[in-house]
């Protein structure tokens, strides 16, 4: 057995932390309430079937062969429109398509970040950035998270403190509407102050926007890229949530100064044609509001409301007086805070053994805390089971005083 | 307009070297000999459209919804079983599914080497594998290749030099059959002598194997990873040349106490299952010798080899007798040696003006010249064409003394 140890690089050598892998399959009888997935029954099949079946005979030879890296242009112009719709205004030389949201942070983590380097975090924040964080040997600086989203005061102090230290945070990561885990929005005034602060310090934003087309209520505000577009503003966007999270299909919106060095990073020969092709298909039209996508998009909007009003309303009905929880106009997580002196990683075996599961809070911090918190996922499952779930949970922290 | 230039990381601020796209379009009346890309016409459209659609109705729920990180099972079992077919005894705990190889050999950059780490690379060498290691800051050291394929005394005389100096290379990257852009192929002797010397130095060997399951000729030597499993050496592989490029899907095998390090690293959540489970229903059966899969492969063997043959016969009918050219066993590609004193990227203006182009060798070195190199590829267009090519270069050549 050969050695490895002494052959691996700084950031593989250390011990991978144990992250929870929502992943895993549920034992049999148990409620997952862990899986952030879309609701397989949403899936539209069979025009899919006919979708990939009209691409292929059209456009098979450019679908099935390597592509250009940023992205084939019939897609990007998709996406161009698609994005003029939702108000921000780009064009190609803005986009670059990715492999999933994930391959977006990826990148942009490794145009900026220099082991060592000051990185900002929201706490709680989305456990796959923080993977990539970690692998890119970052130095992880917090900032909380409240029902306003996150704290736009203390993310100015904290730039303030490392500025007297005489170094720059390289990146502030944010989730700002729907928050995963957090179920939050950032408010209007704090998106203004968030791009003020980012500009005060000359720090880069990296604003993950997985869910802000699943909205359930109320008027979206403006996004942190189209308050500050061409200056320090990086947008990762993705089509796992709005068609099939299994086709692995996203795109960067980035500063065109810098997409240059962006193709440069993406050493992958390009994300799928085949997916790019097909997502573009589907879509019809220019993408836009009109657009056969927009039309799915509104069905999911409805499927997803009804769950996430089911999950509100068991909460309020089973669960415990001290217990508080986080209501998401969008998106599909709530955030849950357990009573005082009760711990969410303790909890999980009895709450298992009743039937229900979820994910601890401690994952999606980079230092703090998280003990009393959970995250509860109401996407994947239909509304009578979230039901079932919440009304196991909330008996079995009774059980647990 | 934001001053970027301060808040890079150092990979991303250094100049991005000029390398030659082979993506970008060839101008109307220039054959390009440049783009080793699959045959667009060996795509096997009907079937894909009939397996896409089966496909979807049987495992839509799955295929459209976040997989394992590693891979869906079924998928990882036809790798396990194809390979087994090829000699390569692995059990799904070697295997990770990538996005293409490309994302293969970027993972065991990324688990391996740290800013500064030796590399070892052939001259030449796969062009997206020398932007991967340059973007890790690795420090490259080259080992010529002739006819047989890499010089293992060179490599070894390499390994020993860095040794007094106190170093260890960190990896030796090696495509040993059916190089891209060489052409040639490891010879037997020399791939149980670059075991050995990796053995010996304790330097891990990243064998990239995109080509061979496409022989033409002769009896496959054993694999690199064959020779010495479950120890130092890491294969990837794809799906890009034997099914279809657009698919980005490809998998590595690796030692498997380096698995859980190397999902870590893997923070795309998953290579795309759609493209998964279409492979793995195109493939039929286990994917091993008898399924639709290596039907598919004999096939394209037979166009491919019709090919080489169009383009070796074509050299040795026009090429001027000072020009000498390696003659691949399988593969896409050919490596051509220019008269003394020519300059390939000098004669890329004459020969486009002439109608033809190709890709000038100094791309392919890391450090080394290849100024009278030049990589002709036969895989994309059909036999006339290429024939035509070669009778517009040969005279170009002519033309330039």
């Amino acid at each position: 057995m050969t050695d490895f140890q002494p052959l691996l690089a700084r950031r593989a050598a250390r011990a991978a932390p144990a992250l929870f892998r929502a992943g895993a399959a549920s034992p049999p009888g148990v409620i997952p309430l862990t899986y952030g997935f879309p609701d397989p029954g949403s899936f539209p099949i069979d025009e899919l079937v006919e979708t990939a079946g009209r691409m292929l005979q059209r456009s098979g030879r450019d679908a099935l062969q390597y592509g250009p890296i940023a992205g084939p242009p019939a897609f990007v112009e998709l996406l161009v429109a698609k994005l003029g719709a939702e108000g921000i205004g780009v064009t190609a030389d803005n986009l670059l398509v990715t492999v999933g949201g994930s391959q977006g942070i990826d990148l942009v983590t490794h145009l900026l970040v220099d082991p060592g380097d000051a990185v900002v975090v929201e706490a709680p924040t989305f456990i796959g950035a923080l993977q990539t964080f970690r692998n890119a040997e970052a130095d992880l600086h917090e900032v909380p998270v409240d029902d306003q989203g996150m704290d736009t005061a203390a993310l100015a102090v904290l730039l303030e403190r490392l500025q007297r230290e005489g170094r720059r945070a390289k990146l502030i990561y944010t989730i700002p509407t729907f928050h995963n885990p957090g179920g939050v929005t950032l408010s209007r005034e704090r998106r203004t102050e968030l791009v003020a602060v980012a500009r005060r310090f000359g720090t880069p934003v990296l604003e993950d926007d997985a869910y802000s087309e699943l909205r359930y209520d109320g008027d979206a505000p403006p996004s942190l890229y189209a308050l500050d577009p061409e200056a320090l503003v990086f947008q990762v966007r993705t089509f796992s949530k709005i068609l099939a999270a299994g086709l692995r299909l996203g795109y960067l919106v980035a500063p065109r100064a810098l997409l240059p060095r962006l193709l440069q990073l993406k050493v992958d020969v390009g994300t799928s044609p085949f997916a790019c092709y097909l997502a573009t298909a589907f879509a019809g039209g220019d993408g836009g509001a009109t657009s056969r996508l927009a039309a799915h998009i509104a069905d999911l909007r409805g499927i997803y409301r009804a769950r996430r009003d089911a999950m509100m309303d068991a909460l309020a009905e089973y669960a415990p007086p001290d217990v508080s929880w986080t209501r998401p106009d969008g998106g599909f997580f709530t955030w849950v805070t357990l009573p005082e002196g009760m711990d969410a990683a303790a909890l999980l075996g009895p709450a298992t053994a009743a039937g229900v599961s979820y994910i601890p809070g401690a994952s999606y911090f980079a230092h703090g805390d998280g003990r009393r918190n959970l995250r509860l996922a109401f996407s994947f499952l239909p509304p009578d089971e979230l039901v079932e779930g919440i009304r196991r949970l909330g008996q079995t922290i009774d059980a647990a005083r």
